[in-house]
């Protein structure tokens, strides 16, 4: 049996009059969407053309809620209560199902954005909270958190779909966490060594440490950035790559 | 057979910090509620617990979109285009389904909220544009519209299952409009004036226009207010009358 | 002695993660800045450094009020009473005032965004609640209005100094009022024709309407857009045809 | 010399439709007003209309500067940069300043609310930037901050007029620090144990802390809760007590 691998993105984070990134051009490199659901961007006619674009696409809708942070992108860490994040998660999924309805759709995962995952990776209590949020609006979703986290080990306590994400542009530490950003080496620009990273974590189901260690994690899709430079050649090398070596990429 | 009314109440109107309303105890009194969904009022948080409520008492649920106007209470008219109106109603409706699916239930009805309302009551493509939202993020819910208006016309012309509403509180012009709150007689205080005016609508699908003319018109659905001075004694005198009336107070 | 102009243009209206606009290239061609105050754009670390950067520029600092709709960009009208725009723009003026002291800077005037600046140029009561506001909370500010608008009208009649203000790309009617922009012929793009009329409109105190008539005007500041295509060289060929015939590029 | 202490307390935190407090009732019994400046509460009609009544009761006008958390009032711990917390503060300090200067007035003082106050006591680097963002928009503006904290020591690096703010209602450990709301003993709801607390600070510059201890600090301004049950017959006794002991009231 071939192996699969997803790719993901974050797409449809403009705001009103405030373009951003570079959807249409990803899209065709991705097999799931992460949509902006208006608390960090997007806006609901931005959210309407984001699924419609993903649609036509051929690619899994899925909801990125976020922080209530317009202001700060949904980046700055906010002290919330589990109760908190999963009332957020709630609304805004529902609010992306409902726009995938009225476009005759349903969503496929929900991936926290920026500040939210990071907690939530790290506090079990609001991975829990925001799991269960999922699964209270719709049980059939995927869960995407990242490789090994808290938000895999929520998700299955409660018989949640989870996909463990990974990075090719990022380093990883022996305990299997993500290089912190602020450290020497945390980002990987070179693309064959990027390339190299993802086909050992999808083909033996490891990565190589900053430390030179063999950590075992479970790669089922990658986050895909197309807004930086740089990112599309480097997005479309990784599935090149994968392709070459008969990696199957497919949503979860 | 007997004659029905449902009795309609705005609900979740609080934001964050700040209570508003008198959802505990206008509840017992209708039987279907239309809860605020962000734009003008209810917080994710608020929206939880007044579904919560709502379904506590067996009442129906309705989502009650509104303009994106926070500091306006969505009470002031903005210039919006068919478009906006589609995209912020399905996002609204599709964040309350949201909540109610996290609590095992469904939406039953959509009413515009404040200056939405009023706007699409007298602009059909408005109108038209916020019933194909609710039609197409689920077509079996209900439209709340101005009776008589171009709500129910729009609706109809869709397929929309609508209900008529009328209020009790209100004076009716000779073209079936309610009295501009601007002129005299526009508000109806005297609670045995506002019973018979309701009885009237249920009973013979007319109201006595301010002139004294006798207008033809349908009464599915009552406006209760819940947070003004004496309403809760007024919205109590309507029901029990209408009970001894025989009238069956459902949702539609 | 020798004709003046003021070029004013729009900025600051960047917002969080996403930036708008070509302030650093603008700059040089005008002599004052309109900066956005939050409400429409311009969050407070963009209003920082859109004054750091007008001040090296030496160009003249202006506030940029909006209606509050962020997602509209300011465009959308909005009804608001004269009470609640005075408030609006008080708040606006004074947080840009805070700015502008901060870097040890003063204002120079006010020019009212997008909806706002169209609504009170035809509706009195508005444009008065707006000059009274400018002239509360620092009476020497420069009003900048349509000109032959209320907001003239009205800007006099509280002793407020006010600025005139014209446009290269647009037509105007017989009445002076600009052609709008629903109808043919109501944008000018072509480079010689608008320098053309500017120069009219300097040297002369006069426009040629659509229909070919003279009317009486007075061009105090020239409104330049910064962020459309061809909006840079059309800019500086106005620029350069001001200074070939001798005008001074100066705020008012 | 008599003994002096300001009494201060938080107002206009009302937003657009919602009531919040109880500023008239409260205003006679203070001496110095924390008006909230939009980010948590007080949209620009409610700081025009706390302003007017602060200036009636011949009460001094403070700025309550806040993080952009409308939806948290301000309460939940964002984490922003000295950069951002500056621009903020700036901008809201300016909006109000703006707001007085439309009546006549100029501001007092500034008291960041919320979660911003309690973070910039603990962390040096915030409390700088907040105070550097006061002296840069009017550097004849007080700060009040927790008596004994970052608040004062950057303050007074930076030749700004402080005052270190003391509670009547919280014990303190023998840091001089507050006790943690978590722990028993936090909340002082006795009456006459709060104005011997009071007294004693004021006249003694000590208090003594949970374990007994005698802990120096000093007492400019004491803070005063308006919208709280028994609020105000636990703020009339204090200020009956100080004024039966000689101390004057008076903004510092």
């Amino acid at each position: 049996m071939s192996k699969t691998l997803d790719l993901n993105c974050d797409m449809g984070e403009s705001y009103g009059a405030w373009p951003m990134g570079n959807d249409a051009a990803v899209l065709p490199l991705v097999s799931s969407a992460n949509i902006a659901c208006g608390f960090h961007g997007g806006d609901p006619g931005t959210m309407r053309k984001t699924v419609a674009l993903a649609l036509d696409n051929g690619v899994a809708l899925g909801a990125h809620p976020s922080l209530p942070d317009l202001g700060g992108f949904g980046r700055r860490v906010m002290q919330i209560s589990p109760q908190e994040a999963y009332d957020m998660v709630v609304y805004q999924v529902g609010a992306l199902a409902g726009v995938a309805a009225s476009q005759g759709a349903r969503l496929h995962h929900v991936k926290a954005h920026g500040a939210l995952y990071n907690m939530a990776a790290k506090d079990a209590a609001l991975a829990r909270a925001i799991c269960t949020a999922v699964r209270d609006v719709d049980h059939e979703l995927i869960v995407y958190g990242l490789a090994g986290s808290a938000w895999i080990t929520e998700a299955r306590k409660l018989d949640l779909s989870c996909a463990q994400e990974v990075f090719a542009d990022r380093s990883y530490q022996d305990d299997g966490s993500l290089t912190p950003r602020t450290q020497p080496g945390a980002m990987i620009t070179d693309v064959d060594q990027a390339v190299a990273q993802v086909l050992q974590m999808v083909q033996q189901d490891s990565v190589t440490s900053v430390s030179g260690k063999t950590v075992m994690l479970t790669a089922d899709t990658l986050c895909i950035h197309g807004d930086q430079p740089n990112a599309l050649p480097f997005a479309s090398a990784i599935r090149q790559a994968l392709q070459a070596a008969g990696i199957v990429i497919t949503p979860p």
